[in-house]
C-alpha cells in the first residue's frame, strides 16, 4: 500500500520552517506497512495545490496533506480541497463547539468570526477530532482513494496521527509488514565497511533491503524486510545480523528499533539504578538536551553544568586552577576533573564532560580549532580522549555528542559486565 | 527564476531522517532571488528518481539534487543522471587527488576501490569541490537548464552551496529581488491578528504578501516583497511595518531578519558587555543548547546548571531547603532562588530559570502538569511568573523556551532604556 505526503505552506519552500512533519509521518506509517512512495512540499498556491494532489492521487492510494488550515486569508487547503472534490463547506456543529471549548478554556482573547469559520468543513469530509486545536482534521474516500488533510503544527498533527488516522487505516486496509532494524557501527567508513561485508551484502535474501547512513562518525546499517509473515521476517533480520557478526562485530554498538541511543543509555542505567550527570562545555547543553527529551528520564539523569566560561569550571565545578593554568583549559586533565566535579556535584555514578574548542575562531585556550577532550568518570575511575574533529563548528559539536554518547554506553557496559 | 529541489534517499522516506537540507537550500536561494516551487523526496529507485528529474525540469530553471552519492551499492544518483543525461562516468584526476587527500589526512582506514570510483563523474558534469568530502559537487547545463548534484550530508552540502553553487548562480543569471522581513508578536493568537489588521491587509502593496506563522505561544507574521529595485522594497516593507504597528504595537517584541531571537538577545547583551547564565529544570539544557549555537556566543552566554533533581536545585544552585519544603519545587520562590543562584555562580547580569511539570508524569511536585514557573534575575532584582502550557511533553518544554526568551527579552530592554 504506498501513500505520498503534501506538506502545503510557503513557510518551508522560503526555508523559515524545517518540514518535520513529513518524517513523523513517514515514520508512523511504515511501523503499520505503509510506504511513503513521495514527499511533496508546495506553497499555498490554488492550481499548484490541485496539479500536485491530482499527480499524487494518480500515483498513491492514500494522500496525506498538512499545512494550510489556519482561520487566516493565507491559509487556502480547505477552498483547495472543495474544488478538488467539487464540494461545498458546511458548517460542523459538533466541531464548533470544541473550537468554543477551546477558547473558553485556554485562550484569553475572546472567539471571532474567524475562529468559528474554522467549523467550515468539505460536505464530503468526516471530520477528526483535533483535541490540541481549533483546525479540524478530515477524511475523503473517493475513487478507491483516501485523502486525509491535517493542520501543520506539529503536535497538533501528531494527535491526529495517532488517535484518528492510524487506527483507521490499520481498521479498514490490509497491508504488508515492513520490519526495521538498524544496526549501529562507530570508527570505520562506510566504504570500508561496504568492502568488509561485500560477500554478505550480495547474498541477502531477496525480502531485504540495506542502506547505510554515515553521520557525524558513526554509520548505521539499516536492513529492511517486508512481507507478510511478521515471525518469519523478524527472524531473516536476526539471522542476518548475527551473520553480520562475522564481519564488523568488533564496531557493532548496539541497535537501533525505535529508540535513539540516549534512551538506550537511559534504560540501561535505570536497570543497574545508576544515574548520570554531564560538565558541558563545547557541547553547550546539547547532551543535557538529549537526555531530558525522553518522558521520565529523571529517574537516570541528574543534571548538568554547562561551564562555558573558565570560571565556571573552577567554581562550580570544582576543576583546580593550577590544572587549568599548567594545562589549559582545553586538556585532558580538566576534562577528566569536570567529570569528577559533575560526578561529585550531582552525586552521580557515571558523569560525562567534554572541553574543546568548536571554533569558528580560538576561545579560552591554545588548542587547535576542532581539538575535543572528553572526560568519563565511572565508579572505577576516571578517564579523558582526545579528538579532533575538524575545521567546522556545527560538525565539531555533533560528533563531540555522538563521541560521548558512545564512550559513555561503552563505559557503563564495561562497568556492567565488569570488563 | 523558478527551482526545484529534489531529495533522494530512503532514509527520508520511512522517517529515520528529518529533511534538513531542503530548509537551508530554500533559504539561501531566497536570499539571492530565487524562489523554490517545490522540494520533492524520493526513495533511491531508479525508474522514481528518472520521471522526477523529467518533470523538475519541466516547471523549473533550476534543479536542485541532494543524496545519493556515496560510496556503497544503494547510492545510485551518479548512474542515473547519465541516464538522464545520455552520458557515461570519466575519471576525474582532481577530483581522485582530493579523495586521496582527505584520506592521507583524515581517516584511519586504508583508502580502497570504492573510495577511488568516487572520483569517477559524468562527462558532462562541471565538478565542484567538496571540502569537507570525498563526494564532489556537479553542475550540469542542458537546454538552458542548470542541474546541480550534491551529497546529503548536511556540512557538505552547506559548503557546496556557499562556495560553488550560489556564487555560480549570482555571476551567470539575472534575478529579481525578494526581501522578508518578520515581525515577532507575543500574547495574542493568529485569528485575533488578523481581525486587529484586517483593513491593513487588504491595503497591502500588490509588490507585498502576508503570512501567519503561529507557533508556541508566539505569532511570527511575514512580509514578503519582490521585485527589482531593493532600496523601494526595504522602503515598502519598513513603511508597512511601521503603519502595522498602530494596529498591533502593544504585541510587537521583535523582528527577525536573519536572526533568531537568542542571537538578537545576544546582540543586546553584548552591546552593553552584559552576561547571561541559566538555570534550567523542565528545559533540560536547551535554552543553554540554544545560546551556545552560534558562534562567539561566550562573549555573553556564560554557563548553565541543569538541575534534574531537587537535590541539585539546593546544592548547586544554593535554592534554600526550606524554601522547596514549604512552597514545592515547582512554585515562584523556587523558579525565583534558581535564577539568583545561577545568577551568583555565574557572576553574570541576567539570569533566566525554568522549573515545572513537562509530563507526561508528575515528577517531584504536586503541580499540575503543564505549570511552569519562569524566574528571571537582572540587576535590579529578581521575579517570577506562573504558566501553564498544557498536557503535552514537547508543547510545554517547547513553549517554556519561547516564553523565557520572550520575558528576557523583555527584561533586557526594561533594565537597558531605565522603564
Amino acid at each position: 500500500m504506498k501513500a505520498e505526503i503534501v506538506t502545503i505552506g510557503d513557510e518551508i519552500l522560503i526555508g523559515q520552517v524545517v518540514d518535520t512533519n513529513s518524517a513523523y509521518i513517514s515514520k508512523e506509517l511504515n511501523k503499520i506497512g505503509v510506504s511513503v512512495h513521495q514527499i511533496t512540499s508546495i506553497q499555498d498556491e490554488r492550481v499548484h495545490i490541485l496539479q500536485t494532489l491530482k499527480e499524487a492521487s494518480q500515483r498513491a492510494e492514500i494522500v496525506i496533506i498538512t499545512g494550510g488550515l489556519g482561520p487566516t486569508k493565507d491559509d487556502i487547503t480547505k477552498k483547495c480541497l472543495c474544488e478538488f472534490f467539487g464540494d461545498e463547506l458546511i458548517r460542523n456543529e459538533k466541531v464548533l463547539k470544541h473550537i468554543e471549548y477551546l477558547f473558553d478554556k485556554y485562550i484569553d482573547t475572546p472567539i471571532s468570526g474567524l475562529n468559528r469559520d474554522q467549523a467550515l468543513l468539505p460536505s464530503k469530509a468526516i471530520a477528526l477530532h483535533n483535541e490540541y486545536g481549533t483546525a479540524a482534521g478530515m477524511w475523503f474516500e473517493e475513487n478507491r482513494k483516501v485523502f486525509v488533510s491535517m493542520p501543520g503544527v506539529p503536535y497538533e498533527m501528531r494527535g491526529l496521527m495517532e488517535r484518528e488516522i492510524i487506527p483507521r487505516l490499520i481498521k479498514n486496509y490490509a497491508r504488508p509488514i515492513i520490519l526495521h532494524k538498524t544496526v549501529i557501527t562507530y570508527g570505520l567508513g562506510e566504504s570500508a565497511i561496504a568492502e568488509k561485508i561485500e560477500s554478505w551484502e550480495d547474498n541477502l535474501p531477496v525480502e531485504v533491503k540495506l542502506a547505510y547512513l554515515p553521520n557525524l562518525g558513526r554509520v548505521r546499517l539499516r536492513l529492511t524486510a517486508k512481507g507478510d509473515n511478521e515471525e518469519r521476517l523478524k527472524n531473516l533480520i536476526e539471522s542476518e545480523i548475527s551473520k553480520l557478526h562475522h564481519f564488523i562485530g568488533d564496531i557493532i554498538y548496539g541497535y537501533e528499533d525505535e529508540d535513539p541511543v540516549e534512551v538506550v543509555i537511559g534504560r540501561m542505567l535505570a536497570e543497574k539504578n545508576w544515574t548520570l550527570s554531564t560538565a558541558e562545555s563545547c557541547t553547550g547543553g546539547r547532551l543535557a538536551s538529549k537526555f531530558t527529551k525522553a518522558p521520565g528520564s529523571s529517574a537516570s539523569f541528574k543534571g548538568s553544568v554547562v561551564s562555558y566560561s573558565t570560571e565556571a569550571k573552577s567554581e562550580i565545578l570544582n576543576v583546580p586552577e593550577e590544572i587549568i593554568k599548567k594545562h589549559s583549559v582545553v586538556s585532558a586533565e580538566v576534562a577528566k576533573a569536570m567529570a569528577l566535579g559533575a560526578q561529585q556535584k550531582f552525586h552521580t555514578e557515571f558523569a560525562i564532560s567534554t572541553t574543546g574548542n568548536a571554533g569558528p575562531t580560538k576561545g579560552d585556550s591554545d588548542a587547535e580549532l576542532g581539538t575535543v577532550f572528553i572526560g568519563i568518570a565511572t565508579p572505577k575511575g576516571v578517564s579523558a580522549r582526545e579528538f579532533n574533529f575538524g575545521n567546522h563548528r556545527e560538525k565539531v559539536i555533533g560528533k563531540s555528542v555522538n563521541k560521548a554518547m558512545e564512550l559513555l554506553q561503552e563505559s557503563i557496559i564495561k562497568v556492567r559486565d565488569d570488563i
